[in-house]
């Protein structure tokens, strides 16, 4: 017998989130998603799972600091991994029981993106635009995933299952992060071209750029610098053998740099920062600082991985132009240099399995990296807010008390 | 109402084919498939196709010569063009009357090497090992296509929808050849790198021969010459621009190179022939032959396409190795040359888009390049065995009537 | 015996050139560039060439309009076309009466970059930054090439010879495209993703983008669309086979590529503009309109080759922000489509060789897609007059009369 | 003033080597090759090297086993590591006191394969192919490398400076392997295509296998399995964390496999054996056996790297075919699972930068893996006698009394 209904995270309004109950989740599509899309509601491709964790993430933060035009009532949650109850009779290959990763990015595995393994820009998932992802403002109306249960689509294409239960349970702590930042960094750190011996700047010690600087690890950097204006993120960074600069010193960080390597320029950087970063020594948001001080420390013929969200409408900006999205980009630098941007949503399938048998070998150890954090789903507002405050931790929801101690 | 039966193709014995009337599909797997893999019968995935298009393939001569354990009654063709008729209650974007070219590859869509682009080597479609394709021995029994109708499963992941009906019924002698022979081509060039400027040389004037030809040219191509001993193919070949080596002739494969380009070797070549070759200069079958001339001629650092057909097993080779796929390769002139092999199917998904789009927009005269020639589906026994006598052409299958005249 | 002197084109203040004499060159690097280097002034790897042609560039507009900090009597010239007429002790594979195209980029051919093909970027060829160029400011002070000799160093590195003398000079108007714009409009093609079947836009019409809509046609693409304010330029372009759009009307650029191809985007798009771009619709220069029109048209996913230039420092910029390279970019609009980004100077030794087989084949009509034609080294003022009022046309200066006539 | 001679390592006959004293050096480049290339014999590219390290390598062992044509008094030795002690005219970013490592293929820089980073078949340094090395029979002629000097030619573009002379020589161990075994390791898995996750074969455990094995690790593998026949080097795998098997042992390799990872097959596989691989289960040569093996455990869609040595020539091969370097590939096998094989000598000027930095920075402990062994250049008979009995060492020739204590 389904469960009568689900907890959930919701957004109350700016600096506000309460854990309310909705209903339990069908095994339909969203009526938007599915008259823009020629879809039938009813999903036999679908699943039900019962979340076994899910994590608050940046870019929920910016719903939640009212950087965005989501509504009150908004659900909330992306970073999901759970077990299948329930299934679609389209789905083949996915078992009762299965304990499962699921990409934040929600596609259908069927478009021309998806083929090319481009599900970050699926086509067949937002009526707004390409890509979709669960619990979010402006992207078809999928439910959160701060939750008990949680409906995910085209569950044979999405999911990806771990190959046994007991494993993934004691594990759970490094896996959860398989759904959205641990790829997400690695991401970051791929498309810069981050390869055996290979110097690295990370902009940023959030829980993205800690990722990433565990994934440049993984990846065979000789050196990973990690930057950040937060002395606890960076001793965080320091904690699992990065070098760190602090950019509220008045050091320009090229130097800064060379205090490390040397040399004043990195092989490859990652932006994971985004639009709401701050200026370097201080002084208020600057949107496009993070992206011009990496092309500055990156060597000529060098690539730039952008992670870092930036978004097309920020009602919150500092100026006419940022509220659109249009930044001040040192275009001209990073055209000398023959620099290479790589920018947008990281297709999680197309690295989530590597990264798992990565975990599951121990070689991979990104729970400790992002410090990771386990609460349970009524704790999630004080999350939120420790969150906020620039806590040096990955907080881990526990929605149905499955996460074994560690 | 349902027709009530299905004419297809079917193998009758070595050297025979008859049209015959089967039971009309249902939109159900193969038992052997769905017990195998662990899928329901019951494919709400797959939908029901009237055939507008279905051609005779050199794969299928493997099997009509008794070159494989095929069955009498083994039901033939997957190289299919249709019109969707009927749809499973997963399909979701794709509409009945939707003209579709059919990949030859069967692929799941949702496994990891189908993420991964990989639909040649599907993990869920055949039991005996990956990959499968429509009407072949050992494959899953899946149903052939050279009939009035055919099944297809996983449909909106394996058809490409043309955008017109119109259009694509005015060019379907173009479009049918994006089953098979046209990516089949296109993979031989791409994997052995064939780029602007480069010179090629094409073992094998049959249709995927011919097929890689026209591919080489797309790809910008300096040079193609295309070699047989057939010299009615040949004379095909030098009819859309190629240069053309008579490998029948003693005068070494190199020196006949040196003749067209110059200097005796290539930047990239491709193996449309496979395991049937004939001795270079006459003397019989010699299954290595065709990849050791192409490794003499190919230059050092050179890449080497390989989409001509190597099989495990093989009743009628002319020594016990070679029934097992053992051939006698020049692995030590390869090695010295530091070549790089790429072997397998086609991997359909990957090129058919883009070749659509050259033949919509004119790009491409496939049809012309293998001498695309229509006939009835009573008429494909006699099309079978002109195209084993070498006949120079690529016979399509009209099995509805529905092609308009040339 | 050497000959007295070498006339060459100078820049003589804003909006005017001279051909002047000054000394034959000699076998030595810029004392600059040795000096910061550590080389030797004396230069045994390098040639002398005797020019056969030399082509007027949009980039020594640049100088030549007055947007750099070039000093008068800066010598001008980087696409070069010459025959050696004397070379240094360690020249090992080049001989006197070799033709040869000059890649416009100098190269050591034995830096870190150089080694990885990024000739764009060589660090040993330019005090001031990665990457040089013959006759540039702030180049470290290599001798121009509008002239009648020119000095090449590391000639074997960075020469590519013609296999015939003959058929070099009877192909000089399309061989002579090599050394700049044809690569270069090439590499903002490949680097875009152009390949079969891909649609394109190529913003610009000026000779790099008539160069960059010919190479996306040897890449394969179904549709090319150029788009500029400029009619006759347009009209080049549709005279070998390219669809336009005019972006001085008032229809938005994505409803004029609606009405092109059906929907109002493409695959692949090309900057060919850089800087000095003017508004769309009229209204003066906006330097980043170009590349913010480019993201809007291109696809989720899709990739933007930037070989148009953006420099670093424009003395003539609308703005401040402008005169310092940095420009008002959406980046927030690209994050979302999940857009790479490829900019900088193009390495010619990546493409060059592949370009002249094409042209040696008859495969590619450069001279004919960027309407070559030429002027006599006395009449250079003249060509940089016509270009800058912006002719169709491309202007080859034959500065020791060895163009055969046409 | 120069030494007045060159103590050398010599190989005298089936089994015997032999430490002679031939010349010291000159910046000359062999007749044959001067003369077949048309360059000067006097080399102003050219430096002279006093060794500081230098490795018996497996190759080596072809000659000394009398497994080539190589006639008595062949020099030998092509892993190398040397200071600058004398540098041609030419030589612009070298210094006396420089300490470089020394890639095994001699390449010139200048041709189009080198241009392209193949500098494994570069077509300028050897009369009979492309491709080339020091101390080798049939490759023009150079000069070995176990000796107390050398000549390396196109110095600029051949050598990898070391960035500090202490450090260098403290880290010598490891550094000496990036002339050969660690790039060619590395070059195997990096074709084979391992990365984060991977699951990997390596076949052969000599120290190419274990370079490999090594490799692997620092490209992310998740499992790395390494097999011999030879129980003290697969214990040798094991000290540095992989997993062995012994394909002495009559268990099916991939059942093998299977008691490792849960399934028969990898991801990624790698022979390191090459022609001389011995039957698996004993039972003698067997030329093709390590390669059809590596077959059959490798995964439908995966790649294979031979760095293993194959040859065009063999004179004490079993058969005629081997004689030939003709074996008996289960192609058919490889092509039903679209294997991808790349082979061919290892481009080492491709991975050495990196892999340098990773030692510089602790990251690759590539001297323990290998277990470097260091001896004298009297004692390198010893060497030669032990490793062809199968030693689970590498040794490091100290021609100079260069290298401290360990």
């Amino acid at each position: 017998m389904a469960p009568n209904g689900n907890r959930i995270v919701v957004y109350k309004g700016p600096g506000q989130v309460a854990v309310e109950t909705v209903d339990y989740p069908k095994l339909e599509v969203p009526q938007d998603v599915a008259s823009s899309k020629g879809m039938t509601r009813k999903a036999d491709h679908a699943v039900i799972l019962r979340n076994v964790s899910t994590n608050i993430c940046g870019s929920d933060q910016h719903m939640v600091r009212g950087r965005t035009t989501a509504p009150v009532g908004q659900t909330l949650g992306h970073e999901i991994t759970g077990e299948v109850i329930e299934k679609g009779s389209d789905v083949q290959f996915l078992e009762v029981g299965d304990i499962c990763s699921v990409p934040f990015n929600i596609a259908c595995g069927r478009c021309r993106n998806c083929r090319e393994g481009a599900t970050g820009v699926c086509l067949n998932v937002n009526p707004a635009r390409a890509g979709s992802a669960y619990g979010y403002v402006d992207m078809g109306g999928w439910l959160g995933g701060q939750a008990e249960y949680v409906m995910v689509p085209f569950a044979d294409f999405n999911l990806l299952k771990f190959p046994d239960r007991d494993q993934a349970l004691e594990k759970i702590r490094d896996l959860t992060m398989l759904s959205d930042i641990f790829p997400t960094g690695y991401h970051g750190c791929y498309t810069a071209g981050v390869t055996t011996g290979s110097t690295v700047y990370i902009a940023g010690a959030g829980p993205v750029g800690l990722a990433a600087a565990h994934s440049a690890q993984l990846l065979g950097a000789a050196v990973v610098i990690v930057g950040d204006l937060n002395k606890e993120r960076l001793q965080q960074a320091r904690s699992f053998g990065c070098e760190t600069v602090d950019v509220s010193e008045n050091t320009p960080l090229d130097e800064q740099i060379r205090g490390v390597l040397g040399v004043n320029e990195v092989d490859c950087a990652v932006d994971a920062v985004g639009f709401e970063a701050s200026a370097h020594g201080g002084g208020g948001e600057a949107p496009a600082t993070v992206l011009n001080s990496v092309m500055t420390v990156t060597r000529a013929g060098g690539r730039l991985g952008i992670p870092g969200l930036y978004v097309t409408g920020d009602p919150g900006a500092p100026d006419e132009d940022a509220k659109e999205g249009t930044l001040k980009v040192r275009l001209g630098l990073g055209w000398a240099k023959s620099h290479a941007f790589v920018t947008g949503q990281c297709p999680v399938l197309k690295y989530n399995r590597g990264l798992m048998m990565s975990i599951l070998h121990d070689k991979a150890q990104i729970a400790k990296a992002v410090n990771a954090t386990v609460i349970s789903l009524d704790d999630a507002p004080r999350g939120y807010q420790e969150f906020d405050k620039g806590a040096a931790k990955k907080y881990v929801i526990d929605p149905n008390g499955m996460i074994p101690a560690a």
